[in-house]
């Protein structure tokens, strides 16, 4: 094994923790908070729960909705103007990736300046961040304990993926109650992102002990979770696991980092308005198949974790079971099953797998892959 | 569920780790390193590599050794002025659960004054600490990614329990070659430690999904990797599928806190030089054989951790077997069997109790216990 890091920020997790949200800001030394969200999760209500904390904290905000479906550039500059004309001093990020990747966005350029296209690939922040406590309302993103901001170049037409330490939140509030405001079709998208974040963690390049046990209980948590979760928005039992699932692939995957699903979701997300977990959810069992022969076992390991009986098969016929068990589940919950059906262009599929080839998700991608292999995959899917 | 929260320090592991600690303090911002060991491990050379990468790294340094078995209040003390008189802004610890418990608790007195005594207890720490970067060498104690530091008083002849996430450290590096110079004794002792903290923080009043997670793992690893580890110094999966536990047990113990067998354990031990991990083993069946009333479910889960066939047994009798597997486990590696073995005066087990009773453990023990109860168990066991 070789020498390897596993990073996470403080948990809090529970009903009713998004009460500790001022308090949370306060023990981090600020004053004057930066609320970032989406209009749909301020109508939800949530966003008047994080201000009404932060006044009995006695903490100054100022909030900022202007975030998108896979946010922008021009948002996240937005958003900093916005900060530092108000003087603040930490940020809050309420909402789902969306939302919670804009808010670490955000911080990198209040501390660091120039444009956040600067900050694109492994390690290129310098300054330390102000304080971030992420809220997160979907089960789907992990973003809440990530390294990862992915925002979209508008200019390029691509997402960038931004992984830094520094991105690391210092608190993640974890409230499950959040997600009963959620939409079903929300909920399978989110899910389903889930369950992308634990497979491809499993597998990925860089897994290790630690984030295999996170990576394992995701997976195990969505097989018996994410359908009764998606069937009732006050099923209050599936939305806790749910919660604990997204939390712990994570923490897996922020820690093993992911594959080509996310490197071509990134692609595609950057130039479509489409939902990342929808994306996530097509892609996924075609790449599993042309990942299968780079790791046979871990295949097999997750026939398991989906609670798939697998005794007196081989690993490859374990390893198929579940790819068939991950398409089975997206019909079940009646996510998108092609590509063309969410609105991809035949012409773009070019476009689009150059410029997941190049994703920093690829890197940790199991099997070696070449930029006919991700036109085959797209084309399958389209 | 109710909120729990889940914290741990940034966490290196692997082979030659050791060598990234310099760097790693750089990274915290520290000049001027206050190293705090102890002569054993010094003799095994650990503290060279250390003195070295801190030198490569541009870093003044000060040692200081004096530390023993279970260390003293005095010792901080000591260490806390040689700390002040030296100007150092930041600590490493070098060493098995002494020197890393001493080392974080001169961290305390060097921004927070007073004795150490006055930290005694649950949240006491005002002040933030010096950056701390902790290089286990024993694979037992979890001291380097637990919020514990267990400090004997020595006019009260007792073990102070001192809680805070303060004592988090900022890194843990977990190198498994350090463990090639540990002796079987120390391997059987230090590993039993472990078993204890995994088994303890499971069926924890305080326990989470996210602390049965790496509790469950680490016990697990215990039950396949501690007698080969015991068997050879030099079997390296042994060694660092026993560092892999050790690290697990520790973020389930520091998350889920611990039970009576520790409460226990810190009086003795608080009186009489012995080794934690001897008087853990010693301890842990019979208090399992007290608690499995408070919780059979969680017992027989840990039988199947160990690997034992549950099929067909109640949890009761699944239970029980997981007690068995522990008792034979400290036979086979040949841990001391009884409290008279190792020292302990029969007429000081009264006054034992009832410090054992008042223990930070204590509260979180699943079985509701008495001065009566403990006595009974101190006199089975003696």
């Amino acid at each position: 094994m070789n020498i390897h890091k596993f990073v996470m920020p403080e948990v809090i997790f529970g009903n009713g923790s998004i009460h500790q949200v001022g308090e949370s800001c306060l023990r981090l030394g600020a004053t004057n908070v930066f609320i970032v969200s989406d209009p749909g999760v301020m109508e939800a209500g949530w966003v008047d729960i994080v201000i009404q904390s932060c006044k009995q904290a006695g903490l100054k905000h100022t909030t900022f909705y202007d975030v998108t479906i896979n946010p922008k550039d021009k948002e996240v500059e937005k958003g900093c103007e916005v900060y530092i004309q108000n003087e603040c001093d930490s940020i809050i990020g309420v909402g789902g990736g969306s939302a919670i990747d804009a808010a670490k966005a955000i911080a990198i350029l209040v501390t660091n300046g120039g444009r956040i296209h600067d900050y694109e690939g492994i390690d290129k922040i310098k300054n330390p961040l102000p304080p971030q406590v992420m809220v997160p309302t979907t089960a789907g993103s992990g973003s809440e304990v990530s390294q990862f901001s992915v925002i979209v170049d508008t200019v390029g037409q691509k997402k960038m993926t931004i992984i830094s330490k520094s991105l690391i939140p210092d608190i993640a509030i974890i409230d499950p109650e959040t997600l009963s405001t959620k939409s079903a079709r929300l909920t399978a998208s989110t899910g389903l992102d889930v369950l992308t974040h634990g497979i491809e963690s499993y597998v990925s390049l860089a897994a290790t002990p630690l984030t295999d046990v996170q990576a394992k209980n995701a997976i195990s948590l969505v097989a018996e979770h994410l359908r009764p979760s998606v069937a009732s928005q006050i099923n209050r039992e599936a939305k806790t696991n749910m919660a604990m699932a997204s939390l712990q692939a994570g923490l897996a995957f922020s820690n093993a980092i992911l594959g080509a699903v996310h490197a071509m979701s990134h692609a595609v997300g950057g130039k479509y308005p489409i939902l990342h977990g929808d994306l996530n959810s097509i892609l996924l069992p075609y790449v599993m198949e042309f990942n299968l022969l780079a790791n046979p076992k871990k295949f097999a390991d997750i026939a398991l974790f989906l609670g798939i009986d697998i005794r007196g098969m081989s690993y490859m016929e374990a390893g198929k079971k579940a790819i068939e068990y991950v398409k089975n589940l997206a019909v079940d919950i009646g996510a998108p099953q092609r590509l063309s059906d969410i609105g991809l262009e035949k012409e773009e599929i070019q476009n689009m797998s150059l410029i997941a080839l190049n994703d920093a998700c690829m890197i940790t991608n199991p099997r070696d892959i070449t930029v006919e292999d991700i036109e085959e995959i797209l084309r399958k899917e389209w």
